[in-house]
């Protein structure tokens, strides 16, 4: 039986969604997977929006439960971090002890990213902290975002791969996700 | 023996980090609960800053593993959606299948702090979506952050409190903290 592996990412809010986790969904099955994206399945009808909401989240989680393993897309998001849901979603994972792997179209790490929020405006402060004019510390550990994210990864053995795409492909470019797939396959299949 | 529940959240970045982190740990004793924060425990040396950000993770995984419960602050952090770390969090006690809270100190929901990121420049699209002027789509769900996060709480039968702080309390206003701690002790203990 081949391996599930749940694709998670912010691919579902593109207005080509359904390209894109298609084109994913194929790649993962050259390199040897069963896929399981977010939007693959048909939400059950419900009364309200949040009944609606629930029942994707019910979806999800399901898939979730029955993959085994993640390549979660960290890239940025509407901001300076990646998708919430996403990052949700990479906790799940790492909570049942399925094998854990990610990528960022976005070559600039955390810190990086955190200081052109801030244009530049960080300073170290007393407490040996870097900090923004806000007050808020930024944190400076060389990872890609947060450290639950990038930590939880390389604690279980999982690699992430930091890409490079253009502005304009920050959503699109699949080269991150090609060479995190590869390595998934090397090390799952 | 007193039930443990994880304070999650992005106190940790806070100027005053230590002192709030210490009034929710208070409050969580007071109604009846052992707090267990990121921040309380020393973390082991590391040879790099990406060491050490993993021992922070290790320290942080392992209080989630011991609690019983989480309370999340989903409150916006440096931008529209709750902090990724709380999330990733978030989603690693609901794989874990404990009982998880949480609260917002932003009235606004996630729909309307989505158009206000696009300046109100959101349209209904032909596929039925609101979408931004980059062509994201914008979720529309009644729901205080992305439907991972509020999904998956609803649907264990846990509480959103929707608090109302004042801008400059955005991140020490512990009215819903409040609030929800007392309906978690109502529930748990």
């Amino acid at each position: 039986m081949t391996k599930k592996i749940y694709l998670a990412g912010p691919e579902v809010f593109l207005s080509n969604a359904r390209d894109m986790l298609d084109a994913k969904a194929q790649l993962a099955r050259d390199a040897g997977f069963t896929p399981l994206s977010p939007g693959d399945l048909e939400i059950p009808p419900a009364d309200t929006k949040t009944g609606h909401g629930c029942n994707i989240n019910a979806i999800d989680e399901h898939m979730m439960l029955e993959a085994d393993a993640v390549i979660a897309n960290l890239t940025p998001f509407r901001g300076i971090a990646a998708d919430v849901g996403t990052s949700f979603e990479l906790g799940f994972m790492c909570a049942l002890g399925k094998p854990v792997f990610a990528y960022t179209n976005m070559a600039k790490n955390h810190f990086t990213r955190i200081q052109d929020h801030y244009a530049g405006d960080v300073s170290l402060s007393d407490d040996g902290r870097y900090r923004g004019p806000d007050g808020l510390s930024v944190e400076n550990f060389d990872m890609v975002d947060n450290l639950m994210l990038h930590g939880s990864i390389l604690r279980r053995g999982g690699a992430i791969i930091v890409g490079d795409a253009a502005p304009e492909e920050l959503y699109t470019d699949l080269t991150a996700f090609r060479e995190c797939l590869k390595l998934a396959a090397a090390k799952l299949l």
